[in-house]
C-alpha cells in the first residue's frame, strides 16, 4: 500500500494537543499500516509560541495566525483541541466551509452549537468527528454510531464525570464531602474552581451529545435540566449503603413514547447494577437497546493522553471513509419533542426528617398516596434526637413525587425540605 | 444521497440467519440513512429448505446450492452465519477468491484457520470481518482495530462465556455446580452437552481471536492454555468470599517482554476489580494498554439477535470503507514469540488440606521459599476435621508456583492435591 502524506494542523497546543503531536508521531508506523497514511502536523495554533511545551512542536510549527492554517491548501485535516467557544467556532466554522475536515475534543462547543456546526460541514461535504469530547478515550461515539447502526437504544445512562465519582467514592470511605473536593484538587481530578464539575453542568453537556448521537435528535445543553453533588450529606451516603446502594451522579436519557428526557443527577444506585462499580475517577456510559439489551463502556474518562488518543482515532477514522459518505455527517436525522420535565417515571428515594410522635407516617404515607406514588420500602429511625423515615417509592412520574414532597414540606411535623434521589435499578425503564 | 441496492447472500438461516435477514428489513431505512446503501437479502443458504424458519426468508431465496451464491456476480456481500470449520471454511475461502467480501459470527473457524483465510482476503483484496465471532454484541474487535489504533494494549483481560459465568454466579449464591449447570440448561444458557463452555475451549477459542487482534500476532486455539470450572468446589467460591473476591472463569492475554502468554482459567477476582461485578450471562472485556489505563466493554456475550446485530453492523462497514483499505485487512503484522508456559507472573490463591500438627506451616512454607514464591496472605483453618490453609501469594511466575505445589503434595501432612487459582487485582501486570 503506498503511503500517502498527510499535512495536518492543531488548534490548541496545550496538554492534550502536544500529547496528539507525540501519538503521532511515535505511532505513525502503526497508522501507516492500518491506513496507508502519515500523518505530519505542519501548523499548530497557539497564543504564546514561548511558552514551554509538553512535547516539542517542532520548526516553525507553532504560530498564531489562525489564515496561515485556513488559507494552507495542504492542510486536508484539522483537530481542534484549544477548548472554549469562542474564538474556537468560529475557527471550526471557517475550516469545514474551506472543505477541510474537522476532528474536536470540545464538549462545550458541541453541546451549544452543534446545529450550525453540522450543517455547516454537510454543506461542504467534510466530516466533523467528536470522539474525544465525550469520556476521553472510552469509544462510546462511534460504537453508538457504527456498531448498534441496527440497534434502537432507548436509554442512555453515564457516569460521565470523574471528578464527582472521585468525590463520591471518597464519601463512601467516610471522608466528608470538603475533604474530598480538596484531596480530589491535590491530586488534580478537580479544578480550582470545581463548579463545572460539582453542579452537574459538565455531565449535563456530555449527556446532551450522548443523547443526540443515540437518538438521532438534537439535544443541547439548554434541554438538560441538572443537579449536582454539592448538597449531598454523608447520611445520604449512608442510607444508601443500608438500602445495598452507592450514590453516584447519574445522567440519563431517555425515550419515553417518542419524547426524549435528558438529565443529571445524583442517584441511589443498586449495588448489583453495572453502575456501581463504578469507583474512583473513572467513567462509564451505559447504552440499552433493542437488539442489544445493554452494552457498557468503562474506562477513564479525561486525561490528556486518554482525551488525545480518542482525538487520533478520529482523525483516523476520517482518513478511512473520506468521500465515502459512511456515517460521517450529522447523527440527527429526526426532531423528537422533549418529555415534560415532570413525567419521567423513576422511583425515588426519598429522606424525610419528622418529629417522633404517633400519626407522623401516616399523614406522609397519605400525601404519597394522593398523588398515586406507592411505596416500596420505608424505614424509621432516630437521627440526631429526631425521627427520620426513609422511603423507597416505585417507578412514579418525577412530578407526582415533587408534588407529593411539597406537601409531605408542609406538614406540621416534618422538619426542614424532603430530600429526594432517583433509584437507579434493574426497573428502570 | 442516491442509494445503492445492494444484494446479500447469508450462508445459513438458522437463529442467527434468521435474525440478520429481520435487522436487515427492518431497519432498512436506518441503514440506507447511515450509508446509502439497501441490503437485500437475495440467497440463504440451508440443508433443508422446509424447515420452519425464525424470520420468513422470503420466496426463492433459501438455497441448499452453495454455487448459485458463488457464481451470483450481483452479490457482493456475504454473511456466514452456518458455523462448523467444514465445510464451512471451503465455502468462505471461495468466496473471498470470487472477490466476495465475507462477515462471519464463527468464532471456531477463526480460531483454527484465520492465517489461511486472512491470505486469502488479502490476496483478493477484499474485507474478512468478525466482530460477531467473539462476545456477540460487544464490539470489542472494532474498538480494538480503530479506536486503539494509537495503544499500544499489553493485556486484555476477559469473562467471555456467559454459561460458566452464569454457572459461578448462582454458585455464589449457594447453588452446587452440578444444580447450577442444569439451572443453566434449562434456561438455555448452556447446551445438552456443556463441554465445550465449562472445559474453558469455548473462552479460549474467542481470547485466541482477541489475542491476535490486540497485539497484531497469530494466536491459534492450540496456543492458548485452558481450564475450565468443572472442579471448582463450593469452598473455592467460600474462600474468595473470605478474601474479599470472587471466582470468575477469566482468560487473560499477556505480552511479557515482547513474547505472547494467551491462558483461560477459573482465578479469584477481587470485589473492586470491575471483572468482579460481571454477573450472570454477561461477559466482559478489559482493555489494558498505554494511552488509556484500561477500558472495560460489558455486554450479552450471546443470543441470536445480539449476535446478529453484529454481523448487520459488521455489514455496514464492509460498505462503509469498500475500496479504501482502512484496517479491513488482517489484524496481524508482526509473528511474536509465544512466552514460556511457566513464566507468566501472576500472583496465586492456593488450598491446602493438611493434617492439624505442629510444625505443618513451616514446611509449606519452606516449600513455596525454596521456589522463591512469598506470602502475600494465609490463613489456617478446621474443615471437615482436618486442617486447611488458604495461601495467597505475591507476584510470581507461574511454573514456580506449579514446582512449589508440587513438592507441597508431596508432604507427608498434605492431604490430596493442593488447588491453586489465580488471583486478578489491581496488581496484575
Amino acid at each position: 500500500m503506498a503511503s500517502v502524506d498527510v499535512p495536518v494542523a492543531l488548534l490548541g497546543y496545550g496538554t492534550v494537543g502536544a500529547a496528539v503531536h507525540r501519538l503521532l508521531e511515535q505511532n505513525a508506523e502503526d497508522i501507516e499500516r492500518a491506513t496507508g497514511h502519515r500523518l505530519r502536523v505542519v501548523h499548530a495554533l497557539v497564543r504564546d509560541p514561548g511558552k514551554e511545551r509538553g512535547f516539542a512542536a517542532g520548526e516553525g510549527v507553532l504560530t498564531t495566525d489562525f489564515a496561515s492554517i485556513l488559507e494552507d491548501e495542504s492542510v486536508t485535516l484539522v483537530a481542534e483541541v484549544m477548548g472554549g467557544v469562542e474564538p474556537t467556532g468560529g475557527y471550526v466554522l471557517d475550516l469545514l466551509r474551506a472543505g477541510k475536515p474537522v476532528v474536536t475534543a470540545n464538549k462545550q462547543l458541541l453541546a451549544r452549537r452543534s446545529t450550525e456546526l453540522f450543517a455547516t460541514a454537510a454543506e461542504a461535504g467534510v466530516q466533523m468527528r467528536f470522539e474525544a469530547s465525550v469520556c476521553a478515550a472510552i469509544p462510546v461515539i462511534k460504537v453508538l454510531r457504527e456498531s448498534l447502526v441496527v440497534t434502537n437504544v432507548h436509554r442512555v445512562l453515564g457516569i460521565v464525570n470523574g471528578t464527582t465519582n472521585f468525590i463520591l467514592t471518597r464519601m463512601e470511605s467516610g471522608a466528608a464531602y470538603q475533604d474530598a473536593l480538596a484531596e480530589a484538587q491535590r491530586l488534580g481530578y478537580a479544578e480550582a474552581d470545581p463548579t463545572d464539575d460539582v453542579s452537574g453542568a459538565d455531565s449535563a453537556a456530555k449527556m446532551a451529545i450522548l443523547a443526540s448521537v443515540a437518538f438521532g435528535s438534537r439535544v443541547e445543553l439548554a434541554d438538560v435540566s441538572y443537579e449536582g453533588i454539592d448538597r449531598l450529606r454523608p447520611e445520604h451516603v449512608e442510607a444508601a449503603r443500608s438500602l445495598g446502594a452507592v450514590v453516584r451522579l447519574v445522567g440519563t436519557a431517555t425515550l419515553v413514547d417518542g419524547a426524549v428526557d435528558v438529565r443529571v443527577g445524583p442517584a441511589l444506585v443498586d449495588r448489583h447494577h453495572p453502575l456501581a462499580s463504578v469507583e474512583g475517577p473513572f467513567n462509564a456510559v451505559m447504552l440499552q437497546g433493542d437488539a442489544i439489551r445493554e452494552l457498557m463502556l468503562e474506562g477513564p474518562g479525561a486525561g490528556g493522553l486518554e482525551t488525545a488518543s480518542a482525538v487520533v482515532a478520529d482523525m483516523v477514522s476520517v482518513l478511512g471513509t473520506t468521500g465515502t459518505g459512511f456515517l460521517q455527517g450529522d447523527a440527527c436525522w429526526r426532531s423528537l419533542p422533549k418529555l415534560p420535565p415532570g413525567e419521567l417515571p423513576a422511583p425515588y428515594y426519598v429522606h424525610i426528617e419528622v418529629a417522633d410522635r404517633p400519626g407522623v407516617l401516616a399523614h406522609v404515607a397519605a400525601r404519597f398516596a394522593d398523588e398515586g406514588v406507592s411505596i416500596a420500602r420505608l424505614a424509621q429511625h432516630v437521627v440526631n434526637g429526631s425521627a427520620a423515615l426513609d422511603v423507597v417509592t416505585h417507578t412514579a412520574p418525577s412530578g407526582r413525587v415533587a408534588t407529593a414532597l411539597d406537601a409531605i414540606a408542609r406538614l406540621p411535623e416534618v422538619h426542614g425540605l424532603p430530600d429526594a434521589l432517583r433509584v437507579i435499578d434493574e426497573r428502570g425503564i
